[in-house]
């Protein structure tokens, strides 16, 4: 055989490759004629049965060169572009993703305070909730430099049932109180459905904690709440898992969610957890949420708080979270990575480019 | 300097050591005595602020060879020695621990079955309950060789909110009506602790799933119940954060742990999740809870079943669960690793050293 | 729409299917025979500017409903399954990929030891050559139970360069001694190819250890040796870049391999590394070649080796490495996992059922 | 018992701290001249079987409350720090670690660009060299832009020994002729220790690949070479792990070396690895060696290319490297990640703040 045989052969690929691409298209406008039918009878699109059924249609109808298990790999390919393509048109497409450059989610606040509007947004306060003065210490801080959201956790998810849990309602009563003194909004952690009313009453914005992000009862639950959510990935999620957690949310009747990446777990150990950075730019290009950052538990150390900072708004972030305390070694929780007041002032400087 | 010297150095070494050495008890009595005291005021042992004041106080007193870094780094480790036996001398330890070699969990479920006995249990049914001929052809093919525990999930946790979330209560009315019929207990997910009541109608034997297994509101109600609870280890979870969390449930009341190893997330792609076998004999060491072993979730595919079951008996674990459908092709869900009937024969013959 | 029409429009996807199965036949068919010119013509299959070419060809002639990007990630999968098609052709597959039930490499040593033969070896000595005294000592005991592999390194690799590096030559020369003395085979690391030719002095089966698994040029050269090779799972190899690398060893002309599963790195501490079990019974799935498992770095630990040793050998695996030394405490390195001899004959009953 | 004697006891305490604090730096005098002994011996600071015999000398006159496993951790620490200290002294530190905040290796090559003297570094180029065209459509485009730097392999590690393993030493004359032509440093990729001294003809840096960061009989070899040496982090290698490895070059001689992180493996899967952002931040605290961050390998992606290029300068890197490609679709390897020259002059757009 020669050079020119293979330019013959070539140009019959190209000719099937072109059959090939007119049939599979016919196929897809048929399947989404089946999908319609679906749609009005309420059934669901995927039908493992039916696909089964195909396959072995297929097996048996197969004469090679290529083996049944390459066939049927290839058709389940189709089956699931099919499949993606019926889906799409019945809804459009995942509630969280983004559709053009310019597809942006902003949430505003009561106090009228937006997030994800493009200004680089920060929100810090202590750990937990310890006392008044505490909280009051840190609040008068963050007014001087202009945030405007407080957090503070009444509970706290431990890893052991004998560590502090938190002050409680108490502890969020106290926020709202500081809160209020301050003109600040305020943010805390839910971690069970039942607390959802109760905490109503203190909190401005709700958040999920990693240990929580495949909760769907609580994420359901949320998605009926009328404030904002601020979720945070799970220690060792996905970034698909991810935003399908977030889906949960949106699908549930909530479009106020807030991803915060906040550290993968990892064998490094140096650092507590490992910030995902290149996570939060690929979250910037398939949703259209805003995206911050945790620089405390993402780092478990308050030396790398600076670079991190400026790490995160380089990134594309619509803002930060990290822990403010007003003295750091004597702090309930984490208190190797809560910065003191000095601290937090270096971060600010430092992304106000001082 | 010469040889000579070098030996008068050690024994000088070894004078010091011997007085380290007794003051380190000495120290160690007197805090506990102080532990009895806080003990009697009942407030915490762990006092940050104390350990702060001596800290600063060893550093001005310093003058080196060793440097404050130091220094502060060997008192805290005396000061956690310390703390460890506090906490030891008023709790005795984590009840989940294990004390001597014979100390051993034994479960026994209403049907006078035992987990924890010596005996090799084995859990199998289908991921989740689709239909009543479902479970009843699997249940057949389970009575037939002796299996006592019939799983099934009325509510399943599933990465997005578009996929089956299982059939709910119907689901595990049908479950229930099945063990029933064949003389079983079922087991099944309990995913928010709000469905604990309704759940203890139909339910022999609670699981938390991975994704919830540091959900503390979960496992304090779980606490609370009178069925034992399988717990199953998180995605990520340490062994220590496994342990504490089943510390949770024991702690709040409830003595009838199962500790289950499902497998952890790792960078490996051939295997759904890396079945972590030497933390399960790591388990058998630290904790007098019974341990099984997840043999389709840590795999993710049924050709490798037989060979882990083996595994899984050769570690010393104390039993296993798997899931068995009767048409794996057109389950619900994780078709890939639920094995048939005809393989559900192979594993309990592989077990029974057929 | 009614039901009837969703059977009508199934029956046209039948149809269709079928067609697009003969056209993927055909296609198959005609690369097929491209592939032959390529092979005389000493061309690589894979042809990425052709495989452009195409994408293009059809990404202007989709009219949808399919896009363009569908339709390429489709296309891209007949690629792949074609050029798998083609490279099976030609070079059969994988050389270390497995046939048949029966395909297995059974490796015979200079006397006459087999490994891999379904008799479970045993191959264990300290982790590094220290002294004549220490070998001997070890070698006694391996003698008495009728172990007829020791290792001992002669060049360790070592995190930091300021420890403990090996003896070098002399220690390989001992372990010669050694071996000579009792009858046994000699395994050794090797650490660069520079060294082969000295070593082959020495060792009869060389290994490569974790750190260069995938260091080509060593594989390559050990292509060339007639010493079989075991070679160690990467500290973070998938299963599928650890067969590629036996793959480099048995492409250049050395079919004596021996994969060693090692524990890979994950985010758990209680135990060094975590042994992929589940990743052994896959490789027994996979490969011809024989599978050891390391018990020694996959825990960390002596006190588990018992039940792993155990696991080692229900898992299919054809024999395990361990590391013993006469005097763990004062090893010059890993001591931490080092059994010493009364924990070696430990092993050796669990294995022999007493 | 009071609040009286809770004073009472705290004083106590109080004074035994001291004690044990004055015990312990005399200790540690004594050591530290014994490890003066040791230095003139020329005989090693660890002495494991001396550990050994002070640890069971310790044990058998401990009496408690402290158990003999506390006594033996806490005095393994004293020893730990005795030891650190010791070896401080002898070689004051390990030779990569930084002593003061303006402590900063500066690498001067060849034709007087530096690296590491504050100003942002940009290497790029294609991932291997293919031919002379590919590399001077690449280099014309960065002289345009002031890269001083260019990137090509001639060897490159290949996962399947069946894929391109680069040009060999054709490629490598390209790469300089190409250099000669726009006056720049050429920077490839070292594989053996082999090929040190053919490829010092051609390559300004070499640089060590992730597959290579523990291979210590090349990093050794090149502690002697004139060149400067980037050394790429390993794919599942700590920062302590890494600082290590650049300890053996450095120790060995050269004292210029550039840390590379290249991203991690992790378990997510939307980007080819984990960049290691945090982990950069820290080791610019830890060592005094210049850092660059890879965004094409971490990334495995061009489309996050331009905020990865800030976020990496954001961290206090010193540079990045990158894969710049005339037409990456037909790219020999790694096709997905390398940007074509549009994007080049994105990325260079991004840091020039345009």
């Amino acid at each position: 055989m020669t050079k020119n045989d293979l330019q013959l052969l070539r140009g019959q690929i190209d000719e099937i490759n072109l059959q090939i691409l007119e049939l599979l298209n016919k196929r897809a406008a048929i399947a989404s004629d089946i999908g319609k039918i679906h749609a009005a009878l309420g059934s669901r699109f995927y039908d493992p049965q039916r696909e089964a059924q195909m396959l072995i249609a297929l097996e048996s109808a197969n004469q090679g060169p290529f083996s049944n298990d390459t066939i049927k790999a290839l058709f389940r390919e189709i089956f699931r572009a099919t499949l993606a393509l019926e889906e799409k048109q019945a809804r459009a497409k995942m509630l969280v993703q983004r559709d053009s450059d310019d597809d942006r989610t902003v949430i505003t606040l009561p106090d009228g305070t937006e997030i994800g509007n493009g200004v680089f947004s920060v929100i810090t306060g202590p750990c937990a909730v310890e006392s008044y003065e505490q909280m009051d210490e840190v609040a008068a801080a963050l007014a001087e430099r202009g945030v405007k959201i407080i957090r503070g956790m009444g509970y706290k998810p431990r890893t052991s049932p004998y560590d502090f849990q938190g002050l409680g309602e108490p502890g969020l009563s106290i926020a709202r109180q500081i809160a209020n003194k301050y003109g600040m909004m305020v943010t805390s952690e839910i971690m069970d459905k039942s607390l959802i009313d109760m905490m109503s009453d203190y909190v401005d914005i709700f958040w999920v904690g990693a240990r929580n992000m495949q909760n769907s009862f609580l994420l359901k639950a949320l998605g009926k709440v009328k404030q904002p959510v601020i979720l945070k990935r799970g220690l060792s999620a996905t970034l698909e898992e991810f935003l399908y957690a977030a889906e949960y949310i949106v699908a549930n009747g909530n479009p106020n969610v807030i991803l915060m990446e906040r550290g993968i777990r990892t064998f490094e150990k140096w650092t507590r957890n490992t910030l995902d950075i290149g996570g939060v730019t690929v979250l910037k290009l398939e949703t259209h949420l805003p995206v911050i950052v945790d620089i405390s538990h993402s780092a478990g150390r308050r030396d790398i708080a600076v670079p991190l900072a400026k790490v995160a708004k380089a990134s594309g972030a619509d803002g930060i979270m990290f822990e403010t305390h007003p003295n750091p070694p004597v702090a309930m929780s984490d208190s190797k990575q809560q910065l003191n007041i000095e601290q937090f002032h270096q971060v600010m400087d430092a992304l106000e480019g001082k």
